[in-house]
């Protein structure tokens, strides 16, 4: 017998599975297809998508083990602390992020008992209509089933985008997958792309004590992000932590032997050739549709093969929606969730919206880089006039306690009406900074309304408050 | 001749110096009394006041440094991170922290510099009215010279409250200023006051090896923070990190020998005695007004020695103004500079105030304690019907990934408004975190307007969000 829900989730990823949860709690029945195991010992299907499984949560944990690291070595020695033998388990710190990840996927399964949402194990493919309900085949391990849905939500997410050239097969070349679980700490580690994963991954392993070389296509370093954001991060990444960044390159060829990997690239007008142990290839992502039979029900796609959707990710075709980075807008887990929770909430007939306008960004190096809403040159293209308050947490004395005083804050708020329009952050903890200024910038507020907040002392807060004055050239410690 | 200003200001200290500077970027002329050097070596003034000489500052900077060598002895091994012979050479660790305190204290001679405020250096003293303008006494290093003017902002801070059974030496037995100079670690470490101070200055000497005991006179732990974070406060601080804290006790008799220090103490039907190479006495804090010349000028003192003032800081007489520690409300830095701030506007002619019910608590203990609004018990007491949504960091992927899922974020809101009353949180950056719930407040946020604001994925912030969504029961991690 055909299965029946009244929403069908395609894809058990952060916009997945918080969708499939969210229209559990309205009252709605609702079932998740995921056909992923990723590394499960058992084989089993994990929830989570790539952000748990093989992103942003695996990623951080290392991010955290390298960063200790590289304190013990190199910043406890102004703090008194002396030590010998300081040495690295890669096995140990890949088995703890292992471990991380099979609790939270495991997590999200209990989850979806407590929500009464059912996980259907296998691919999802539309295949059709059948009265008026969308019909999805799972194909799974157990044999073929068909579903039916009065809505379904695409959540197929994205798959790293790999170069003809460069064969990527996880063990010498990586996408993010490999990436995360070398055996070791490479001598040589090369790295194609300097957007956030390659840096991230590369600063894992810089720490960790691999020659780390980034080979960037763009001229521009961190382009979407703010201008003095990106000076600062250029400089800290290459002069103080030791990344080598090459931008502007072409990849002419990559070739593998035995002693590692060639690759050949064209800089200006030399020829060069980097020579690496390992090579991360982590060059954008790409919306994931393989196999999904969007042509059986007509649903379109865009220009860069992604589910054509409204701002409130209605498809083409009512009652198909789609969510998270098979669609437009930022590759963010969190952007994803949003969705998810939108697209639930309007299914049960209720006004769920996103505010793209107020989505934070982060990067998790070290200094983290966060920022919410437009960066100066996005405000100087619209003509948009502005001030700006910038403060260096070099004045700030939760920083200096720290021994980091890296980085900065950085507002702009319109020059007529002090509305903030973004807000900009490079330094520790910047990631959990950013929450301030996404609710502030919710609520419309003025930089005038952030300067009358009453901000504790010492944090680093306290830069996002100087900001805000500095605004208004009122900052009262800078 | 007698030096005019439009604003005086008696202390240097967040209140003080922050007045100072609003009142001069407001076209007022400005000048600040400070009479303390702490620890100078040249034995000049040192603005900043105990906050930073003696207090919030150097503490941070201890408990960072302390935290560090407690991560590198218990937290690395998970992380797969082995080291030798870890040691801790206190001399270079305290000396960091006297660096920090110099580098911040001249840092706000500088903002005087900038902002054109004048530093008078000596003890002021209220000595009359001359025409329209208060007269005040500067009794400095190179004598004494009067000053006139037509507002004086009392920001005289206070003090260590000591016990007439307890003399302080500050070598053995010590407040607030000692127990950061350390020149070892002491073996047996006693602690009279199991407050903010007492428990922050603990934590550090525990951390670096000391069998910490804290007595309290008070029978409830904490009893100014929400319930629940005091009761996983004490299973943290106690079970899990081996202070051992006694409540109700009553201190009979100290005596200092050769070999130490003996502390007498009731608890219950018992006495007992506990033996210490080192004391610290931190039960409150006293309002400082010794020799400030009050009675010269009529100004009201209230029954707990603090200068009477209204919302806005006016004493009982026009043009005499007071804020921080000497007056009503929470002795907090933050809190007296935002008194301070609105005293200078509401001089200069401008509307300052400050909102007292969005003022953020914070203790930098491991893990942190930070909140604002009401707790749980406060509402109770004042029959608001409410709403609790709790969220433990173990649900948090943030959290996990660092390896530190201590603690919770917990949020109160208005049963009927949905209004947010209180916001609680016990865990690592708990003290940055509360800064959007501060924020949130300020607007006179609901939980569903938090709960509609996109986080960063994975932050801890995250808990703030989801304790949102679990006022209405619709968590969507947990």
């Amino acid at each position: 017998m055909t299965k029946q829900f009244d929403v069908l989730v395609i894809g058990g990823g952060p916009g997945g599975y918080v969708a499939a949860i969210r229209a559990a709690q309205l009252g709605l029945t609702a079932a998740c297809i995921e056909k992923e195991t990723y590394a499960d010992p058992k084989g089993e299907v994990r929830l989570g998508g790539t952000c748990l499984n093989v992103g942003c949560i695996p990623s951080k944990a290392l991010l955290q083990s390298s960063e200790l690291f590289d304190q013990a070595g190199h910043s406890f020695v102004m703090h008194g602390i002396a030590l010998d033998n300081l040495k690295v388990d890669v096995g140990t710190m890949v088995r703890r992020k292992d471990n991380i990840v099979t609790q939270l996927t495991s997590g999200i399964k209990g989850l979806f008992k407590k929500n009464k949402v059912t996980l259907l194990g296998g691919h999802g493919r539309f295949v059709g209509r059948e009265d008026d309900a969308w019909q999805v085949e799972v194909t799974g391990k157990d044999g073929v089933e068909l579903v039916n849905a009065k809505n379904v939500i695409v959540a197929t997410g994205s798959k790293p985008r790999h170069l003809d050239s460069v064969p990527v097969d996880n063990k010498t070349i990586c996408d993010n997958v490999g990436a995360l679980s070398f055996d070791g700490v490479p001598k040589r580690l090369g790295v194609i792309g300097a957007g956030v994963i390659g840096l991230e991954l590369g600063s894992v392993w810089k720490r960790l004590g691999s020659e780390v070389t980034i080979l960037e296509v763009l001229p521009d370093f961190l382009a979407a992000a703010d201008p003095a954001v990106a000076k600062d991060a250029w400089k800290v990444f290459t002069q103080k932590q030791g990344l080598n960044i090459y931008l502007g390159v072409k990849i002419t060829k990559v070739t593998t032997g035995k002693k590692g990997t060639s690759v050949e690239y064209e800089i200006g007008d030399e020829t060069k050739t980097l020579e690496c142990d390992k090579l991360i290839v982590s060059v954008g992502r790409v919306p994931c549709t393989d196999g999904l039979g969007v042509e059986n029900v007509g649903v379109q796609i865009d220009e860069r093969g992604r589910i054509a959707v409204d701002e409130h990710c209605q498809t083409n075709q009512p009652g198909i929606w789609a969510v998270g980075d098979v669609v437009r807008g930022p590759m963010l887990a969190h952007k994803g969730m949003e969705e998810g929770v939108m697209v639930a909430e309007r299914i049960a007939g209720q006004a769920g919206h996103v505010n793209y306008d107020a989505i934070p960004w982060v990067m998790y190096t070290h200094p983290e880089i966060a920022w919410v809403g437009k960066t100066e040159t996005q405000l100087k293209n619209e003509g948009v006039e502005f001030r700006v308050g910038l403060i260096p947490f070099l004045a700030n004395g939760r920083a200096l306690g720290q021994g980091d005083t890296t980085g900065f804050v950085k507002l702009l708020a319109d020059a007529q009406t002090d509305r903030i329009l973004g807000v900009h952050v490079i330094g520790n903890n910047a990631s959990e900074l950013i929450a301030e200024a996404v609710v502030a910038m919710e609520f419309g507020a003025s930089a005038e309304d952030l300067a009358r907040c009453c901000h504790a002392h010492p944090t680093l807060s306290e830069a996002m408050h100087e900001a805000a004055l500095a605004i208004d050239k009122r900052a009262l410690h800078f």
